[in-house]
C-alpha cells in the first residue's frame, strides 16, 4: 500500500477542513480521530476526496511517508499532550509534528524542548479564519525548527489564504518554538481590540447620533470603502442587516449584550503584564467583556445608579459620524502599535527575531484581523525594520496629526452623553503619554522612596538614590 | 536554659523590625539569618532587648516553646521554600510557620498544603508598612489554619497598628490558605491605582491649572483636611515641599520620571483576567508605571509625534483644582469598587468566605492606604454584608451623584490639553458601564458568532442560540 504524504489528527470541524483544504491541493491525507466514527462520518460525506481513514494510533503513523509530516488539530492543553504521548512510540527521528490548535505559547515552548530531545520536530502554528477559513484558505503563523518548516512550507503555502492585491500566500515562517503561537496570540488580542473599537463606535452611532440600526449598518458599510477596509467592518455591516425570523426585529437587538471569551484575549493581556509592556487598549477590551458578562448587576445598577445631567448632541450628525471613524481608526492605529511593541520585546526576551512587517503581511487575508490597513503596517517597517513604536512611522504620523482633534472631540462627547468609551479613551491616554518628554510618574517615585525606600534615578545626573523625607539628612547615593 | 516564645528568620529590615516591635511587646524571641554575623549585628546594636541569637538552625528550632511560631521574613518564592526545607526536619507536629513576605497568593496555599501533610501549621500573613509600619506596628492580613491564628492572635494584635478612631489592631483572621497573601495583593493593587490617580491630579494641578510645585503642595495639604485624608496624599503634600539640596530645586522636579514596580500590581491584574473581573483602573495604574519606563523612547516621541491644537483653561482655577479633588475622589471610589468586587470573586472560587468589612477595617491604619475613607467601606458593609458591588452602597451613591459632573468636565479638560489621564478615563468608562442595562456587546456576540459560530444568547428567551449569518437557514437552537 502507498503511503500518503501528511496526516491530520482530530477531525472537529478545523481539523476536517483542514484536512479537505490540503486534500483539495492534490495531497493524499491520512486522517484519524479517536472516536472512528466522526473520522468516518468526514470520509463518508466526501467520497470523492483522497482521504485516507486510519482506525488506530499506529495505522495512522504507519500510512505517512518519511519524514512524517502530521498536524494536530486537537483541543489545546491537555489534549496535545496526550496526543503526543500516543504519537510519540511510533515515531522516528525527524519526523514533524505541527501543532495547529490555540495554543498556550509556553505550551508550545516546552513541547518543543521535549520533542526535540527525541529529534521529534515541532512546529506550534497559529490557524486563523476561522471554520470557513480552515476550508478555504486560513492566515497561517507556524513557529518551530526553520529546517522542518522548509519541509512543510510548500504544502502551507498552497492552503493558505492568498493576499488580494499581490496573491502572496499568508504564511511565512514566524521563529523558533513558541514564536507562531505567540503571535496568534496577539493577532486574538487586537482582534479583542478591534471588535470592541467597532462595539463602542456603534455605541456611539446609536446613542449619540440617534441611528436606527439600519442607518448604522449603512455607516460601516460605507466605511468599509475607505482606510478601514476589512473583514471586522464589512461583516458588522452584513451582521446589522440581518432580522430576528420570529421577531422581525434586526438580529443584534435581540442577542444578548454579554460577551464570551476564550482566553486568548486574556494571554495577550496577562503576557504584556509579565514583559513590561503596556498593553492598555487590548486589555480595556478583555475587561469590556468582562463587564458586560455582569448583565444582571448592570440592570440592576441601571436602576439606581445616577445618571449624567441630561445631554443631547446638537452639532451637524454627518460630521459626528465622521469624527467617530476618525476616532475609530486612530484608536486602531494605538492598539495596533501596542501589539506589535509587545510583539518586540517578546521577540527579544525570547529571542525569536520576528519580522514585523511579514508578520503584518500575512494578516492581510485569511485572518480575522485582515484589512487594508496591515499592508501599511508593512510598508512602516520596510521603510524602518527597527521602528521602535508604529506610530513613529510618517504614514501613521499623518493620521494621528489629522484626526487627533477628532478623537479627542469624541470623548468628549462620549463621557459627557454617559457612553462609555474604554478603548477610545485608553488610545488616546496611551498617545499622550508616549508623546509626553515628562510624565508625572516624578510623584510615584517619590512616594515609593518615601514610604519604602525603594530609591529614584534623577535626571540630571546617572545613579540611584534615597532621600531622607522623614529626616534633614537629604539625599544619599546608594 | 528557658525556651522564648516567638521566633522570627530573616535579619533583613523588615524581619529586624518585625522582631524589636514583638521584642517591645514583652516576648523573648529568638532570631536567626543564615548569615550570622547580620543577626549578631542586631543583637550588638540592641544589647538591652531579649533577642536570642541563635546560629544553626537546630539551635533556633530548639530555643522555641512548643507549639514553636515561626515568623519568616525572608525572599518571596524560592528563598522562603528553602528556609522551610531546612526548618522542616526539625519541626514537630503542630508548630506554626508564619510567612511574613510579599508571597504570590498560590505559592502559599501550595505550602499550606505541603505543610498540612506534616501536621505542620502554615498561616502566609501580608503584612503592610514598609520599614517603619514593622517597627512601630504594620497592618496584619494572616492566612491560614484559624486553629493556629487563634494561638498567634495575641502577639500579631500587640504588635499591629491600632486605628485611630477606635483603637482597634490592624489585624484580623482573613481566611484559610492563601487568604492573607492575596488580600494584602489586592491591597497593593489598590495603592498603585492611589499613586497613579494622585500622579494624574498633580499633572493636571501643574499642566492645566498652572499651579508651581510649591501651590499643589498646598492643595494636597488641604485635601488632606478633607474625604480624601490618607497617607499617600498625606506623604505627596510632605514630598512636594523637599527642595533638592544640590540644585535647590523642588525634590520632585529632579527625580525621573520613570517609575519602578516590584510586581503585586501586576499579580492583582493577572488574577483578575483569571477570574472574569473588570479591573480597568488597577491595570491601567501598572501600565503607566510601564509606560513611564520608556523614558527614552519618550523623549523622542516628544520630537516628532503631533501635538494636540493649543489650549489654554480660561475659567476659574479655583472650581478647576476642586472638580479635580473630586474627579480624584470618584475615581478612588471606582478603584476601590473594582478591587472589593476582585476580593468577592475570589472569595467564591478559593472558598475563603472573605468579610469585606473586617478587611477594611485592618486597611484604617498601619498599611500604605490607610485613609478615613476605609471607614465608609467598613459601614456599606455593615449595611450590607452581601454588597455586589461598592457603588451600590448610599454614601457611595451619593458621592457619584454629586461628583460625576465634575469628573467628566476634568476629563473633557485632559483630553483636550493632551495630558494623560488613563485612570480618571478608567473610572468613568468603569461607572457609566457598569450602570448600562445595555452595552454593545451584542455586536461582539454577533461577529463572535458570524466568523466562528460562537453561539450567542438571547434577550427575550433562553438558550444557545447559531444564526446563519451566510446562508439564509436563519437561527437554530444550540
Amino acid at each position: 500500500m502507498s503511503k500518503q504524504q501528511i496526516g491530520v489528527v482530530g477531525m472537529a470541524v478545523m481539523g476536517k477542513n483542514l484536512a479537505l483544504n490540503i486534500e483539495s491541493r492534490g495531497y493524499s491525507v491520512s486522517i484519524y480521530n479517536r472516536t472512528t466514527s466522526k473520522a468516518e462520518a468526514v470520509v463518508a460525506e466526501h467520497p470523492d476526496k483522497k482521504l485516507v481513514l486510519t482506525k488506530t494510533i499506529e495505522e495512522f503513523v504507519e500510512s505517512l511517508e518519511k519524514p512524517r509530516k502530521i498536524i494536530l488539530m486537537v483541543q489545546a492543553g491537555k489534549g496535545t499532550d496526550l496526543v503526543i504521548q500516543s504519537l510519540l512510540p511510533h515515531l522516528d527521528k525527524d519526523d514533524i509534528l505541527v501543532d495547529g490548535g490555540n495554543t498556550f505559547f509556553k505550551d508550545t515552548m516546552r513541547r518543543s524542548a521535549e520533542l526535540a530531545e527525541s529529534g521529534i520536530n515541532f512546529i506550534g502554528t497559529g490557524v486563523s479564519g476561522g471554520e470557513e477559513g480552515a476550508l478555504k484558505g486560513p492566515a497561517i503563523m507556524p513557529g518551530g525548527q526553520k529546517e522542518a518548516y522548509d519541509l512543510i512550507s510548500p504544502i502551507l503555502e498552497q492552503i493558505a489564504a492568498k493576499a488580494p492585491s499581490d496573491g502572496e500566500p499568508c504564511v511565512t515562517y514566524i521563529g523558533p518554538n513558541g514564536a507562531g503561537h505567540y503571535v496568534k496570540m496577539v493577532h486574538n488580542g487586537i482582534e479583542y481590540g478591534d471588535m470592541q473599537l467597532i462595539a463602542e463606535s456603534y455605541h456611539l452611532l446609536r446613542a449619540v447620533a440617534g441611528l436606527s440600526v439600519e442607518e448604522t449598518a449603512e455607516v460601516f458599510r460605507e466605511w468599509n470603502k475607505g482606510e478601514l477596509d476589512s473583514f471586522l467592518i464589512e461583516i458588522t455591516a452584513a451582521a446589522l442587516t440581518k432580522k430576528d425570523p420570529e421577531t422581525g426585529k434586526p438580529m443584534v437587538e435581540v442577542i444578548l449584550d454579554r460577551a464570551g471569551n476564550k482566553g486568548t484575549g486574556k494571554w495577550t493581556s496577562q503576557s504584556a503584564l509579565d514583559l513590561g509592556v503596556p498593553l492598555p487598549l487590548i486589555t480595556e477590551s478583555v475587561f469590556a467583556r468582562y463587564i458586560s458578562a455582569l448583565k444582571d448587576e448592570r440592570v440592576e445598577a441601571s436602576k439606581v445608579l445616577p445618571k449624567p445631567a441630561a445631554y443631547s448632541f446638537e452639532g451637524d450628525k454627518k460630521e459626528l459620524v465622521e469624527k467617530i471613524r476618525q476616532a475609530l481608526y486612530f484608536s486602531k492605529i494605538m492598539s495596533y502599535a501596542q501589539g506589535f511593541a509587545q510583539m518586540r520585546t517578546a521577540s527579544e526576551e525570547y529571542d525569536w527575531n520576528l519580522q514585523y512587517g511579514e508578520i503584518a503581511k500575512i494578516f492581510r487575508a485569511g485572518c480575522i484581523i485582515r484589512a487594508q490597513f496591515l499592508q501599511k503596517i508593512t510598508d512602516a517597517y520596510n521603510r524602518d525594520a527597527s521602528l521602535k513604536n508604529l506610530m513613529l512611522d510618517e504614514y501613521f504620523m499623518d493620521i494621528t496629526a489629522n484626526y487627533q482633534d477628532a478623537v479627542r472631540d469624541i470623548i468628549g462627547v462620549a463621557v459627557k452623553a454617559g457612553v462609555p468609551v474604554p478603548t477610545f479613551s485608553s488610545a488616546i491616554a496611551y498617545y499622550d503619554s508616549y508623546r509626553s518628554a515628562d510624565l508625572p510618574a516624578n510623584i510615584i517615585q517619590a512616594q515609593r522612596d518615601y514610604f519604602g525606600a525603594h530609591t529614584y534615578e534623577r535626571k540630571d545626573k546617572e545613579g540611584i538614590f534615597h532621600f531622607d523625607w522623614y529626616g534633614d539628612k537629604g539625599e544619599e547615593s546608594i
